[in-house]
């Protein structure tokens, strides 16, 4: 008996999506700064779902193109529950897509507060006809660990977000 | 004496445009898919010139986000010194940076053509102030070969237009 390795999450997108047609995916990134959708994409094939993704660094970029308020990045401020919510939503309608993942966070070492560590980071999933959901973490380790493990588990909720779907769409085909 | 590795182009953008704030970056990527990002957010304090990108798969975001037109999508196609052009200037403007790079190719296995073999890549940089410059690329090897070294060869455009303004302003303050 064989011990495979568990595939990676995005293998499991293209595993989930790949021989589809109605699902699509996209990106707001902001403490993993591309990483998720370079993961993503990495996939040979991927193109059948991706359809891109938006790094929004600079909160000007947050509210121009992702159309966060400007009222959020002042308070609670960017690196917030709101703020990954509307990075989210936002994704969904500039790309068109099904499904979008949103992180925002502090990535660090610098840009640390008080009441916001190092390692603290939100991480939303908009999904079409569901409430948006997001999550808070506080990742160990340096700028590197913290970029890995906010890709790794957007990835996963892309994944759970698209088996959801998958399910739904399963029961109404056999209604 | 020592042989200190070369720093690579990502740590060169920091040491050029850490310590100023006029010169900014964005990106559009189509086949590095957010890689370029990735590796100039990599670097503590990229916050201070990296902007954002743009990550245009489909030919929906390139014209919907980008501006690329829709004329120059069918012909000569998303994979043509055109788009790669129209992607980096859609990028500076959407983004609002001073330097954005774009690229936009066929990493494989699948997607090539008669004419557009596996590894043919275009690669654009526009500058404020100066022509938009395409590089055409024919890179060897696999799809991560393929995203690897048009990722390199963006951040290398970046650090060479970097320098220039950065030569320019240097010329205009001594003036």
């Amino acid at each position: 008996m064989t011990n495979a390795p568990l595939p990676n999450p995005e293998a499991r997108l293209f595993t989930l999506l790949g021989e589809q047609t109605a699902i699509t995916l996209g990106t707001a990134e902001s403490c993993t700064g591309g990483n998720v959708a370079h993961h993503i994409t990495r996939i040979a094939g991927s193109s059948a779902y991706f359809l891109g993704g938006i790094v929004s660094y600079a909160n000007a970029v947050k509210h121009g193109v992702l159309g966060v308020p400007e009222a959020v990045l002042r308070n609670p401020g960017a690196v917030s529950e709101p703020c990954a919510r509307a990075m989210a939503e936002g994704a969904r309608q500039v790309l068109g897509t099904t499904l979008a993942v949103a992180t925002t966070g502090i990535a660090g070492p610098g840009g640390a507060t008080a009441f916001k560590p190092v390692g603290l980071v939100y991480i939303a999933i908009a999904a079409e006809g569901a409430e948006t959901r997001v999550e808070e973490h506080r990742f160990p380790g340096d700028r590197e660990a913290v970029i890995a493990a906010s890709t790794t588990r957007a990835l996963e909720l892309l994944v759970e977000a698209a088996e959801r779907l998958l399910a739904a769409d399963g029961m109404a085909s056999r209604a």
